[in-house]
This record gives C-alpha cells, sequence and structure tokens, in this order.
C-alpha cells in the first residue's frame, strides 16, 4: 500500500489503463439515470417512553457570518466554523419543529417559517407542511400547537400564505410572560424602532389572525398533558422550553436557549446577535447545559442539525452536542 | 427560574393545576392521530462535484458486545460505548451502501444483506431495496455494483432472496486480491473451519449464481470513471476502499477500514474481531486516517451512524468522527 497523501494513494492510477474503460463497452443502450436533485423527506421519529416524536425540518437558511454573534469577531466565528469542518462563507440556519403524539393528542412545538416563506424561498425554507405531509401526517390533526417564543421562525408557520390559521384544529398555547411583553402598547412604545417594525408588528398579525385562539401558559406547570413548560429567559424576554416526560423518557426541547451548537454550545459565553437580553440569555444557557451535562440528559434544539436530537457533554470551553446516531428501527 | 436540576426543574408543577387541562375541554371529537411507529426512508443526498451520492440505509443489527473487540475488555468496550452516550447491552451496527450516479453511469458501492436478511429479520436489515425505491431509483438501473470485500454484509445484497441477480443490468467488480484469496481452493483447504462453512462457501455462493459477470479491479486504478480503487488489506486479505473524485470534490469511500467509530475511530488500536489480519488492519487504519486528518477529507463510512458522511479530526488517543450535518436543500 502506498499511502500517505491523497495524492500518494492515487499516484499509480495515471500509468495504468484504466478498469473503468471495461464499463462503457457494455451492450446497454439505456438512458443514464437521470440526476434526482431532491433531498430525502425531512422528518425524523424517535420514542420518548410511550409518546413518539416526529422532528420535521422545515429547511435552512444562510446567514452573513458578520455581526450574527456580538462579542465575537467575525474572524473568531469562521475559525469557530471552520474547526467544526463548516464552510465559512456564510452560516447555514437549520430549523426543526417537532410533533409529539401522546397517544391521545397530536402536538406541535413551534412551527418554523410557513408557506409563504416556503413560496418566497422557491422552498428553502417552510417546508414543514411538505415534510409533515411526507411522515404521514396533516396540519389539520394537530391537536395543540405549543409555542417556545415569538420569533418568526417559530410563530410564522402558525398562518397559511393567505394569512388563515393554519391547524385548524388546534389550540394554541404562548408562554405567559411572551404574550405579556409583545402584547402591551406600553413596551411597544418604548421598543427600539426596529423591533416595532418586526417582531411588534408581526406578533399582533400572526395573533390577532387566530382571533381569540391563544392561550397564555405558565412556567413551571403542564401545557398539555407530558410537556412541562421551563421559564428559560434571555433570547427573548419571555422565552420557554419544555420538558417532555414519558415514563422514565425524558427529552429537553430547548427552543433556542443555545442557537448554531458549533457557535454557542461550543462557546456559551458568546452573545447572538438576535438575543433580546444577551447576558440574561447566558446565563439561562449555562444553567440549562449544565443541567443537560449533569443528568445526561437529552436536547432537541430548534437550530442544531437535523434531526437535531443529541447528547451534551463538557469541554474545556464549553459544551459538545453529541448528535443521537439515526435509528434505523424506531 | 429555578433550575438546577432537572427535579429542581419541575419542582413547581405537582402543586399547581395543570393548564393542559384545557385542552381536555376541547370541543373536538376527532380521533388521536395513530402513532405511525416507522421511521423516515433511509435514504440522504449529496453532491461531490457534478456526481449525485445516494446514502442508502440498509438498517441496523445488535451485536453482543463481549468478543466484539480483540484487545479490550467488555467492560472498557462497555466505558467507550458509555462515554459517547450509547446503550451498553449491545452494540448496533449500522449498514449504509451508496449509489453514486455520475450523470452518465450509476454506481452502487456494496450491497448491504440482501432480501433473504429482509425477510429473515422481519425488516431490521436488508432495508436498501426498499430504501432505494423510496429514493426514487431501481436496482435495474443500477450500471455497475462495486464491491469493497467479501463480508456478508457487503455482497449477500448481490442476490435476491430466491438467489437471482438483484441487479441484473449491472456489471459487478471485485478486488483482485480478495478475489484471488476466496477463489483459491488452496487458501480454502488451509483456512479454519469457520472461515470455510462461513465465508468461503459464501464468496462462492453468490460469485457462482452470478455466473461469469464479476470483473475483478486492481487498486490503484479507476474501477469506473470518477471511481479509484485503494488497497486498504487487513479487514480482509483484499480489502479495498475507493477515492470517488468530481472536480476538485472528493470523498473517501472506506469500506471497514474503521468499523464502528466509537470504538475503532476513538480507539485505532483496538482490534476488531471481524478482522481478519488485525495487526495490519491497524496499520492501515492509521495511515488512512493520518491522510483523512491531513486532508481533511470527508470519509464515507459503511458502519457509521447513517448518513454515515464525516470529516475526522486527532484526538489525544485517535480520532473523532464530526458528522456532516443533514442538508435540507441539496
Amino acid at each position: 500500500m502506498d499511502m500517505v497523501t491523497r495524492r500518494g494513494m492515487l499516484s499509480g492510477s495515471a500509468a495504468m489503463v484504466a478498469a473503468g474503460g471495461i464499463l462503457s463497452h457494455q451492450s446497454t443502450a439505456r438512458a443514464a439515470a437521470p440526476i434526482v436533485g431532491k433531498q430525502a423527506p425531512g422528518f425524523y421519529r424517535y420514542k420518548v417512553g410511550a409518546f413518539e416524536v416526529t422532528v420535521v425540518a422545515d429547511g435552512a437558511l444562510a446567514f452573513p457570518v458578520e455581526n450574527f454573534v456580538l462579542n465575537a469577531t467575525a474572524e473568531q466565528v469562521k475559525a469557530a466554523l471552520a474547526a467544526a469542518f463548516r464552510g465559512t462563507d456564510a452560516l447555514s440556519v437549520p430549523f426543526s419543529p417537532v410533533v409529539v403524539n401522546t397517544g391521545s393528542k397530536l402536538i406541535l412545538i413551534d412551527t418554523g417559517l410557513g408557506d409563504a416563506a416556503f413560496e418566497r424561498s422557491k422552498g428553502m425554507i417552510g417546508q414543514f407542511a411538505t415534510n409533515l405531509k411526507a411522515a404521514g401526517l396533516e396540519r389539520s390533526a394537530i391537536d395543540a400547537v405549543v409555542i417556545s417564543h415569538f420569533h418568526i421562525d417559530h410563530v410564522d408557520g402558525l398562518l397559511t400564505a393567505d394569512g388563515k390559521p393554519a391547524f385548524p384544529n388546534a389550540q394554541i398555547f404562548v408562554p405567559a410572560a411572551e404574550w405579556k411583553y409583545w402584547m402591551d402598547d406600553g413596551e411597544m412604545s418604548r421598543a427600539p424602532k426596529g423591533r416595532i417594525e418586526g417582531l411588534f408588528r408581526n406578533t399582533r398579525r400572526i395573533f390577532g389572525a387566530l382571533g381569540g385562539n391563544v392561550m397564555p401558559y405558565d412556567a413551571g406547570k403542564e401545557v398539555v398533558p407530558g410537556l412541562t413548560a421551563v421559564a428559560t429567559p434571555g433570547h427573548s424576554v419571555g422565552h420557554a422550553s419544555f420538558v417532555l416526560s414519558s415514563g422514565a423518557s425524558s427529552v429537553f426541547i430547548q427552543g433556542d436557549v443555545a442557537h448554531i451548537p458549533v457557535l454557542f454550545v461550543a462557546n456559551p459565553g458568546w452573545h447572538a446577535a438576535i438575543d433580546q437580553d444577551p447576558a440574561m440569555a447566558e446565563a439561562t444557557r449555562r444553567k440549562v447545559y449544565d443541567m443537560l451535562v449533569a443528568e445526561k440528559m437529552l436536547v432537541q434544539g430548534f437550530h442544531y442539525p437535523f434531526p437535531a436530537l443529541a447528547h451534551v457533554e463538557r469541554t474545556a470551553s464549553g459544551y459538545r452536542e453529541v448528535l443521537v446516531p439515526w435509528n434505523a428501527n424506531i
């Protein structure tokens, strides 16, 4: 074996007649199979006790690396991406809502970006409805939608492209602290202009279209049986996470406690530009991740690589996500 | 936020009326959506230059932890599994053949365990044909099957359950060194009884059923255009790997140079009981993984967690696989 570098490995090939030449003498006249150009349906199933969880990919968006992290330079961010073998030209941000079938109720946690975004992006994002159908489920079968916070990638899918409720048979649950802040006219009047024209307007547009079908929930309580809300403020003022439990099994559904893990799990002290209160977000992140490590608890991360289910281990400078291996047989 | 441990996080819940109670007052009388109990189709697509690769899951089998590694105790193996957050009762071994569409040819590399195994295992393994169909491809469209070595999980899929060629339009390529050893009556006569009754017999059964449609290939040459064979002996005497290249992109398709990565990539000095020449397998493994690290080259690993595509980094005691994040948009 002559192999030290890839070039070394291939050094013998040029001088010899390629065995591949043989293939071209085949007498078959069939056309080559066409390049498909389409990914597998983006869903993944696993069990939490008696519950069946279906992670449903909503697609991914590329963000500029610059100014994504408040307290790290673009060079530091690019170095972190390169260390994780990611491209450094842009930051790919995936979105992964989850559906939980408790056996009696079908619960969606966060929605993805919705049908209008699917149309605008030519299918790059807003894939939730397509992938949900591929998973054998329909939006009309969802009994409850539980929202972690009011950022657009978590709520915009509540509406169809023409602004109608996308989950006609579901009760919509929202964090009480989030509802209080974003629906308060005084808070809106004191907010920076960008936030007023952005999230404040969007929140009122989305929930206005839902009429009265919005039920605020408090942290520390079961939102629906088996799904307990946990206050994890910082990323937004009323940001909530969830512990999903059935029998002896549980998983921590974190929302955006940590955003892209190779940035913010690896460097829990880094502050995402999108965090509303970065210092509070960091404190929450450290508490949650210390707990995940201590309890060896699974985390489902909205912006983790699909299917976004991982264990967490401690490193010298932070934490590392260890993705759960894909399971062919549930 | 009261959160140090999971118990702490949930401490508020018992004393309060669950908001979930509200859900039970809903007036809908729809039946709950049924538990599906079925994983997503096991295929995944990525590009290597102009080529389209489809990784096709064949399922997974559980092996006893005991005696899987020659030179490590069951306790050491269990500790390695636990450190990677894997179960320690058994070792889950997945199988992931790959299909490459070069634009003019459709090439399969290794076959999985085949239809007979699918029937015997009630679908736990031998899923290749089902998942290939889910990926929009048919076995009859395969132009070439390139085999890395003659272990059953790599060749048994060459035949249907009734012993007929499973790829009726494909030319079958096998490593010349592997062919020479396993088809040699002298080698068979000198082999241990288990190997005679196992792999020697199986090899002759499989290739006998293919008639003359077997083309030995030499290492260092292109087997088919874009796919160059590399001699990587040890796991079996004639074991081969491949460099798939198109334009500036390439991936190392390793076969079984390293088996389960959390065991043998993390501990390259560990010897798999299934290695035919464990010392040679280790030397090959270290050379290949040093090259993968030095070249930052992607590796496609037959027994890696699906979709089995990773970068490799060096650690204090060996290497670590860093799975490529699932890409919703090819």
